[in-house]
């Protein structure tokens, strides 16, 4: 089977019967719910994107596995110029949507349970990394969005997984069968679940002996049996109801989360990739944060280009581009997104390989990375809302502006320079609202914060890799202390 | 007549036939619309406070015009005493409301007003300011809510008044005739609009002699013939209309702002305050500004007490409270919180006498306060949300919550630790949302940046106040330069 | 007595016989040592301007003691005016110096040992509020510089002072006769100590049963006989040794720190302000370092008001005056350091009266304000630096710039702007590396972290004054959460 | 001839006759002389770490002029590579010296110069490519260090180099001669010029056709006639005429700049490198700068990693490495030092080639990598005083410590843990201090802060390089604007 154009892909996940559930009603059909497709969208130019020949480096890359052409979001990376290649991807798609384009976590799923199944095998002579390329190449072959799950409800932060007082907070096995395991739980904040065919679920954190049915990886299908979405509110979701282009900024691109709960879910024993090894649970979130952490380095960007270009814009608009400070703000802005996109290269070029032969980013630069995520895009946020002016969270709506009695008022005073027409001026504005105030904002800002770990599992990290007791030598040789 | 209660106001505000338009309808009813209700709370809750007499000091003063008990909203400062405990009142009020309350706009005009009327009539001999007092003793006597009208659409920001294409992007005068003026133009962003009994208007930057028909300032009722209001959309605005009290997070409280268009207004000579004496625009602007950059040092710090409360009620009901990252973080979010107030103190503690006989604030520090208000609750409310966690923003809707088929997933999975119910986990969660991302977020991030000037125009006035002559004198003593 | 004029201290310093070190060996004539003297000069500068009519009012007080007129720096605070008029005067003399005049202490100790000594008495029937009042008089009476002694060396911080391997880590009792007692230990840091005819001695921590013989407070003349103070060595102190007024930067002002040591001292019982009384010196300490935290609220910014001006100064004479990022810059400086000053005149102006009648500043807000300035004097040197120029750290000394070979080069190669002598820009560059490198360095940057408590210091009050329950209160009153 | 070994290499530098002034006298012999010679020993270093076959990789490369293995930092970079492996090798050199070890301007210098004088050549015919690709050699033959020599006096920073009152504030041709030229003017902050045998002159700003004469760069050795150096001031320069190896902090390595007159030197034709072409004058300051911006990007980080280890080491002695709020500090530290790390490897592994065929670092993400290296240096040394304590600027001299009178009493009460000398706790604070505020922190800070062009300088560049039309169009892409 060839690649998915955008289109095949919707149709396939029409196929899906998933169960959807949002604003207290199942949804009937996923695909074409307004408050969600833009989400899918974003999915979709994933796909779109990989038939453009001008991409094509970028979208596409040759399976390790089939020598197949295939999308790079499927793909095992083999080198540094991979891993590079996958943050320009990321910024190509940040760019191109303002949005979550959500199979990032599938990808950086598949290369951390690539190389951590591997090495479970090699302890316990188990059979995971085989069972792990076979489903890679299915997904390959089939083209599909894979959900990469990760982050449990967790309960009461202070305790275990085995310790809380409702065992299902973690997910974990509560029936062992010949032909497989059956899984109950759920997987919080899941941005790409209600749009993908696929998903991998993996632990959250490192575990001891006593959390042994919490140790466990698997593949299912979304729409398997047991599995139930209930989307997440977002701010300003609803203004996709109202069928305002104008209102919702970025009309055609989004991202949605989702809890995805497990009531008993069946998984054949060919699809489990982790089972008990608990030892193995840390390394897997540690590699799959840590390529999601990269992730951050490509994605955010993108979205800041837009944010960049949109303050810009406004700037024009307002006629005030040439103050010195807004040249000095959009500059701050620029240098930011820029850190950023340093951090995601660097940790990329990095890479080592594993044992199983594919390439992961540095560990430490990639946790550097994501931490600096968890800043400067609120900065950017900040810079853009003052270049924007307040007239960005005050404008009246869509329905007022086409109104016949007020509409004149609304077209005459929010005007701006001469030129530019006052509609244009609102809808530039409406997407600087959406990045960061709206839906768009949940994925800019709050995921920028928490997405791939909150900003003290980033901390842990850095103090872990930044080797304190070498950085010690170095200062008692330059010092001359001997002890 | 005596200060009105609460329910006094409402009913008062109930009689006036406001022109106000809502997503494109006129709303007959702006009192009770669902949108509105929650902002006119907010002033509500300047009027209950000032019946409670644990907080009379605070929220009430003496006249210095009629020697009556008067809302201190309606005060003429007398001493630094004074300008210290409008600061407190404010704290006070953000801390009840996590909201605009709104009515400060209208004590910062009557203070400036007051002041530079008395130094208009001075120099040319006009009646201005026993117009402006016999205004002030009229308000105080009904005990109105009076918005404080400053900001023009401004259009193309490179061009003065009198230089833009549409002569009406700066409210101006059209007409002169013998019982008064009659004015065109609009206002921008005006929180209070829609909730006050009266008006204040005033120009809104300095102006040179060709901006005459520009600097004007007068007082009309705010259904006064020819004043339509369109309010503005804010992030989230719609979720008032779901009627679910847990989604909108502060179900209470709120602020809105409006497009105040004046649509060739008559206003009586008995109610005109400056016309025509340019030279006189800035001085109105500067002092309404420092006052109102001084009221930031109040308002937004009582709003900035509840987002730290909800942040650490957070973290206690996550389970995490203890964890000294988390401690540390709320440190510092009171830390900045803090530092706002010192400013606000501080540019009243340094208040002065202006030639009327009230107290003005410090402009320097005033200055430097709102400078810092720009920057501070953006971190705070980035602070916020790494302690809340990424289910602020993926929380489900109450809808689901209170679905039977899938309310009880989210009853299970979003508990946190026991003890508390996952509701009220929830509420923190939205209050949150609200105050980082929501309709408050308007208030606290956007306002914050944008309201009584934005930040540029606060490093004018500090570098105009800042006095670097003579540092650099002090600079040439130490190091013994002459020149 | 009347109060001295600055050479009369001058006179008064030689009198005493200080056991003063400096560079491995004994120093006969502090006074006149070219490395003491700046230090010296700084407080003699705190008598010459009390003789000056136009600073009397900050300068001065009367005294609540004694009805006389003393100098500001041995008052005890009446009012909240007499805190805000201890800021304003610190600001002055860190503006004259561009220094530490490290009479701070002194004055910070009487109002904190005034205070905590009536409390002391009224639970233990003690009289060493007696004891002291008659001991602040005869100082009033000398017009003496008193140093406040509080940090110890304090070993192992992890320990206990009773827990320490050498007892003396802490300042303890080590014998108690009929008429007074013997102490034993050190202080660090003292800043004023050599310029000092008397000394407070405090306890630096908050202490338990067991450290009751380190809980002491007391007054000895600093010539006291087993009183001994080590110099400490300052970047770039012996420049001042090398007869260069240029290069020193400020060739008049400046401060020194000393190590302390009481070599068995001994104590009369009418000097002795707590012993024993474990529970009191926490309180003792807070209120101290309470007081300091404002104090940096004022001294720092003069200070900064200097180095914003030379900073301007250098601008000027590099011929970039006019660029808008230099402009900027000074901009930001300046709000950096009204902040400061916000700080410290908040938390006077917000000060409250103790049980013994002298008012203590607001504790939240003094932490605050010491908080902020551990952070923004490095921001304002940092910004100092970018506008120097790299000039500042690479100009040749004064003795090429003399030289008759190499002198003419400097002289035409380190000028800036035509019609300023290259010397005066060298001055000012040597200004500003003093203070940002040099030995005023160590007041403005690493005293402003240390000095009255590290940073972790101040974060600890503050969230012990921080009141978080009440704020989660609010938050729970808006969100609708009953528990 | 083989590399020099690090003694080979003092022996050559001694065989140099160059003219160096200090403090006011000629000193005949600088290699052996106190204040220079920590800066020779970091220049040595280069040589020894190249003689070391664990670094081999890092510290030499092949020609790809003769094929010969040669030190790195005379190569001419041939892929992303080797710009990567220049940015660890200069991370190798900051952690072995602790200071600035000077060669990176040549090594920056030869890449600038070879790709532009390709393109000069391509233009006009003229030989200079030639040149120096034969001078290049030379010096990798010789193994010599060579100064890379850009900063011009500049005077009065608002007028272009012909406009200057004295036309001699920029380096400029003053006679051509058939045989060569001979020019006239001075550099700047020169840091390795009195440790090379050779210097490669640059202009330093881009000229226009008046400036003709300026737009000269060239080799010549650092004896030339007419060459002389006056070594800069710098803080604390004279503690290493003292003798005393503790009080120093690192009495290994040092850095110093020298301003260097070129008193009418003549330069032969066949080391010209352009000469008049004034176009070209930007090309060669723009790419010198990226190369040089990119080098911050490593040898800073490597200071950086040892003034981390310096305070976690401080932290070991003091007793209070396990305070969660140290151990947050260094991270902190890390995060930033590693933050530059990855601009570095960024800007170098998205490094592409010149015309010329050698690469050139990604000059958008080099700017950002100098402008982050103008902040975080002085946030991590700020933590780093934090960490050490005030101690570190008030302990007493080496003299002190040795004195047998006072030096029991150091000994004593400067103890910190148990096990732990207390010359070894001083030794790590006098680094710290080196490294903040002494002769280090003229590297560490302030040059970190203007070397290689000062943070306007890097905003210009961001602005221009950041493509903000670009950034629009994707921005009314995404908001649906066409105009």
């Amino acid at each position: 089977m060839r690649m998915m154009t955008g289109e095949q892909y919707v149709e396939s996940m029409r196929e899906r019967k998933l169960q959807v559930y949002l604003f207290g009603e199942k949804v009937d059909n996923p695909v074409d719910h307004p408050v969600l497709r833009p989400s899918l969208n974003s999915v979709k130019a994933t796909y779109d994107l990989a038939q453009d020949p001008q991409y094509e480096s970028l979208m596409t890359a040759t399976s390790s596995l089939t020598g197949k052409k295939i999308n790079r979001f499927l793909h095992i990376h083999q080198n540094t110029t991979d891993l590079i290649n996958k943050v320009k991807m990321q910024r190509l798609l940040g760019q191109q949507t303002a949005a979550c384009f959500q199979r990032c976590v599938g990808m950086d799923a598949f290369n951390a349970v690539f190389s951590t199944t591997y090495e479970i095998d090699g302890k316990y002579g188990t059979s995971y990394h085989k069972n792990f390329v076979e489903y890679a190449k299915y997904c390959q072959e089939h083209d599909f969005t894979v959900d990469g799950a990760m982050t449990d409800p967790k309960g009461d932060r202070g305790l275990a997984p085995h310790d809380q007082e409702d065992p299902d907070m973690y997910l974990h096995v509560v029936e062992t069968r010949p032909d497989g395991i059956v899984v109950r739980g759920a997987k919080a904040h899941q941005t790409g679940a209600v749009n993908s065919q696929e998903m991998i679920v993996m632990p959250t954190i490192s575990m001891g002996p006593e959390d042994k049915a919490y140790a466990v990886s698997f593949a299912v299908p979304t729409d398997a049996e047991g599995i139930l979405m209930i989307i997440g509110r977002q701010s300003c979701d609803t203004r996709k109801l109202e069928e305002s282009e104008l209102d919702v900024g970025n009309s055609e691109y989004g991202g949605v989360e989702a809890l995805v709960v497990f009531n008993d879910v069946f998984v054949p024993n060919e699809r489990i990739f982790l089972n008990g090894e608990v030892e193995f649970a840390g390394m897997l979130v540690e590699r799959f944060a840590g390529y999601h952490r990269q992730s951050y380095g490509g994605c955010k960007v993108g979205v800041g280009d837009v944010l960049i270009g949109a303050a810009a814009l406004a700037a024009d608009y307002n006629g005030c581009a040439k103050a010195s400070h807004i040249k000095d703000k959009l500059i701050e802005m620029t240098h930011l997104n820029e850190t950023l996109y340093c951090c995601g290269i660097a940790c990329s070029a990095e890479g080592s390989p594993t044992a199983s032969g594919n390439y992961i980013i540095d560990l430490l630069l990639a946790n550097v990375c994501k931490q600096n995520v968890t800043r400067f895009p609120y900065e950017i946020a900040r810079l853009a809302e003052d270049i924007a002016g307040g007239i960005m969270v005050t404008a009246p709506s869509e329905a007022d502006f086409r109104d016949p009695v007020v509409g004149p008022y609304v077209e005459k005073y929010l005007r701006g320079v001469q030129g530019v027409s006052t509609e244009n001026r609102i809808r530039v504005l409406r997407l600087i609202e959406n990045l960061c105030l709206g839906t768009a904002a949940v994925g800019y800002r709050t995921e920028s914060l928490h997405g791939a770990g909150s900003p003290q599992a980033q901390r842990i990290m850095i103090a872990r890799q930044g080797n304190l007791p070498r950085k010690k030598e170095l200062a008692k040789k330059i010092a001359k202390i001997s002890e």
